[in-house]
């Protein structure tokens, strides 16, 4: 088999990537080592970025996130009792969107589908082969055989655990890494969300954030022990453990229900660098992650994706390889400043096991100065809504 | 002897609110364990907020000030070879102003003997006694024999190591401090500035400041380790690291020249609450210091000695105690918020021993989202500049 992209990874970032080069002609395939339920079946972000948005118009799949997404102009930041907002419009002009990486990822295959996109699951054993040369091909295992695409692109779309960034020799690759010293427990429940917008709430037993899908789901977290397990949580003890952590009013308005999903997340901070290596090239988590307070993991693939796109279109329709040239330069200097407000949110909200009482002090001064000081709401809201691309 | 306000301490903080006090016809006597010259030796602190400034006119000390100071309306912020300026004036309407603590404490004692205030020097073993009742007193060792002073009110101006903090009990007393595990080795010497603002510098050797007092006067600093001695670093030594630490083309106009004073200090975060206890008041140094990243050492004295003037005058022209008895608390918030500037400007541009790989790229995703964006360059000015009282 032959095409121009092989695309590994069927996630939000692949597919989107696959479909908007569709679009403009480009072929593609993409490899998805699970099946599509599987895929489906993963919780995740549902906080995007304007950009992504426009991203997903342009791919011809915005009609129903359009209809059924929601804008959130603001957010709650709560500190033990006291709460304020951070409004986004007046302070930018802008907004995000709610709406789930579930029912983003379903609207991705089913524009994929209607374009018949050539999506293969099952797709074990992927390897990537001579990616610095001229004629890259790449192999995978479905059905007991061993199939391979010759292709001129690769995009390693498939994740922090993925075969893409693995490919790229050590002695090239550079990888920054922070590990936090605690998890968040999530939580799914077809309850009312507790408010229209979300609440980030650090408070003396930790940090947590209610955050909703649509007006009859909610998706709430509390910081946890990394040596937690979701069987360690009964529902009973997640509701109690999260109205501690609210400001009383919203405690007092919480309507708890039975947990429909329930899982235990790892914080993280990881970037490797080059995102470039030959003719591979790797978008979202398969090169960096972020902690999720920023709610910026969705929306960095998705910038990866507009900047490998735009290359790619580059290539092909003009001939000119500056946009992939500068691919990893372009994507590193926007995702560093994701990392840092990822980090730096983390930080302000979150209670970590060595912090003195006077890291105590400057947390809470950093929260109170936020409060105070309206070029500090810009700053947030404009890091939280998205820099430019 | 009797007064209504015993000031302990003979630096800038003492003698402004003595001097501020007089002019409103209340009596004071300081209390300084040194002679003058020996106050005026200690070279400290060149940038003055303009409240402080305002401060120093309401006290009648102004004159030499508005003569002799210079004006800096922005500031260069330096990292490895690239630098950039924050414009004070362009984010705040406002600046700095350059004019050296020595200079403002000869300004101060030349103003208090004109109006033949009352400074008691070589005042050794300072006792405070009954602060917490409605008779206090001082009683100290001069000449041989020990005097008493009855008085109102007493004002804690005597630095960290001072006796006015030791005096409340630990009971009543909270201590929040941070030792950072650097000093800085400061050089003064006759040479002009190698730029006409201060330069802020990270590098991968370290932190430098250039400073100056006048045009003739330069004070520049390098980051060092906490084991180090004056003794260790030649001026030749010096002038070689300062200039590995700036961008090159400061380092080739750097006018090097004989120290005529070198000194290193370390870096400390604290605070103490309360700031009052029962008729003893705590102002500056003896209640809180920074580090000196952040030019707010002096100026957080002088925000101190503002909520404590205005509070006295209150209560002794028109009989209302509330400016003193929300003293501590008016006090302790502008102090946490100058704490916090310093803190996170002290982090910015060091290195630090236990950094890893990505704390650096945090570090310098920082610098660069400084030096890219308008509202975080305005919550550095108006930091800088100083946050309103």
């Amino acid at each position: 088999m032959r095409t121009q992209v092989v695309i590994i990874g069927g996630g939000p970032s692949g597919l989107l990537l696959s479909q908007l080069l569709h679009r403009k002609g480009i072929d593609t395939v993409v490899l998805e080592r699970k099946t599509r339920d599987y895929v489906l079946g993963r919780i995740r972000a549902g906080i995007l970025e304007v950009g992504f948005v426009d991203l997903m118009r342009e791919a011809g799949v915005g009609a129903r996130l359009d209809r059924e997404s929601h804008i959130h102009d603001g957010t709650v930041i709560a500190y033990e009792d006291q709460e304020f907002r951070i409004d986004f419009k007046e302070m930018t002009g802008s907004h995000v969107v709610v709406y789930g990486q579930t029912e983003v990822t379903r609207d991705l295959y089913d524009a994929r589908e209607a374009m018949d996109g050539k999506v293969v699951f099952n797709a074990e054993g992927v390897t990537i082969h001579e990616a610095d040369g001229d004629a890259p091909y790449v192999t995978y295992e479905k059905d007991g055989s061993t199939h391979r695409i010759d292709c001129e692109f690769i995009a390693g779309c498939d994740g922090f655990h993925g075969v893409s960034r693995q490919t790229i020799p050590l002695d090239v690759r550079r990888e920054y890494e922070k590990l936090y010293p605690f998890g968040w427990l999530g939580v799914l429940s077809e309850t009312p969300p507790v408010h229209d917008e979300l609440i980030y709430s650090g408070s003396e037993r930790g940090f947590a954030l209610c955050s909703m899908r649509n007006e009859n789901l909610s998706r709430y977290y509390v910081q946890c022990s990394l040596s937690d397990t979701p069987e360690d949580w009964s529902d009973d003890a997640f509701w109690t453990e999260l109205k501690r952590r609210i400001p009383s009013k919203y405690a007092e308005a919480l309507v708890t229900g039975a947990s429909i999903e329930k899982s235990i997340a790892p914080l993280r901070s990881f970037v490797t660098e080059p995102m470039r290596w030959g003719r591979l090239f790797l978008c979202g988590d398969a090169a960096h992650i972020v902690p999720p307070t920023g709610a910026k993991g969705l929306n960095t693939a998705a910038s990866d994706v507009h900047y490998l796109y735009n290359g790619l279109v580059q290539h092909y329709h003009d001939g000119d390889s500056h946009g992939i040239d500068t691919y990893s330069e372009k994507a590193l200097a926007r995702i560093w400043k994701a990392e840092r407000f990822s980090w730096t949110t983390t930080n302000l909200l979150h209670r970590f096991p060595d912090q003195s009482e006077f890291d105590l002090k400057m947390q809470l001064a950093d929260v109170n100065f936020l409060r105070d000081n309206v070029n500090a709401q810009k700053v947030f809201a404009e890091n939280y809504i998205g820099l430019p691309y």
